[in-house]
């Protein structure tokens, strides 16, 4: 299931083909477009649905209409075949000491999902060359920046951790999912979870040896 | 610079185009291609200088004078801009307990130098939809073997823990030198390393949660 298609059908291929595409679509792949081009130039915060919809000449009610919320359209442009927000309401949900295994659980519970290969695959075509920046700001402003906001203090604004986060998560995905390292591939999600949630802990909330920003 | 150019330049492009390209570069293509299968279909380990020259047609003395040993042919096969050798001589060096913080080390210094966009490409391009078993060998039969071989004991032979590292490294060197998430992408190599040969070590030497094989 594709995130944020909304209830209106793309009917554009049935449709007699006497040029532009009618109305409903035409405003949808608008929408898309202009999302797209804001996410990319600006980052996921900076983007606001008025913007968007200025940019498609929609009104911005109808952007809610086709995508739902911000995050929702993010991963309508990013192809993303899961909605990201029911695993970060987890990651909102779990108890300090016990994030690091929440995050990398629920990650490699959805890589291993049906959805899966389809994650798989928007990640290969991102690294093979695809919009680097809309990667960016997925990885840094959506999944990092509520993962962030459980560990920021006075004194750590938590960016480096985060990003110390994005190195060990993407490692395991390739590793895992596209090179298929063995025996990591094959390690059943347990074990797996098991082996590298200390990590992902330790970059949480333990002695990290980067100086303070 | 790139390893295993052997001595010979290819002079395809200025000599008359009379169909087969002249003896030594067409010799040194069929060693190339050859070896491409053979690295590709057997792995590293069961791949023979023997058989790759088999597969050409050539003499194995041919193969050892155009790209020397079996690793600097298999670094002329996926295009490596560097000759893995020399890093690898240093991890056989490096005491036991200072092995994650050597690894982590030279292998940021090869993406941070010159030779880096080289490697980057080679692995964005393999990210993308290239020949993912010459990557998997590569990682497992050749970088990882080697370091496997230090930490191999009785009860242990290190596979799980190879595996593991692999996740860390391929993971810093997307994060870092392909998406670039900040402040990870601009740290110095010195914090770089500080923060994250801790991680490497203990999937080395440390206590890890995975059950012996």
């Amino acid at each position: 299931m594709k995130a944020g298609n909304g209830t209106t059908a793309d009917n554009g291929e049935s449709a007699p083909r006497t040029g532009r595409r009618p109305g409903h679509s035409g405003a949808r792949e608008a929408i898309l477009t202009a999302a797209r081009t804001r996410f990319a130039e600006s980052g996921f915060d900076k983007t606001s649905i008025r913007a968007v919809a200025s940019g498609a000449g929609v009104d911005p009610a109808l952007v809610h209409h086709y995508f739902g919320t911000k995050q929702q359209l993010f991963a309508a442009v990013v192809d993303l075949p899961i909605d990201p927000e029911a695993t970060l309401r987890k990651i909102d949900a779990a108890p300090l000491d016990r994030l690091g295994e929440t995050i990398l659980g629920n990650v490699v519970a959805i890589w291993d999902s049906p959805a899966g290969p389809g994650v798989v695959a928007a990640v290969r075509s991102i690294l093979g060359g695809g919009d680097m920046a809309l990667a960016r700001t997925f990885v840094l402003d959506v999944v990092l920046e509520r993962v962030r906001l459980r560990i920021a203090t006075a004194e750590d604004d938590g960016r480096a951790r985060v990003s110390l986060i994005a190195t060990q998560m993407i490692g395991v995905l390739v590793a895992r999912k596209i090179i298929e390292v063995e025996p990591l591939a094959s390690m059943p999600a347990a074990e797996l979870v098991a082996a590298i949630s200390p990590t992902i802990q330790h970059y949480l909330t333990g002695e990290i040896n980067i100086p303070a920003p």
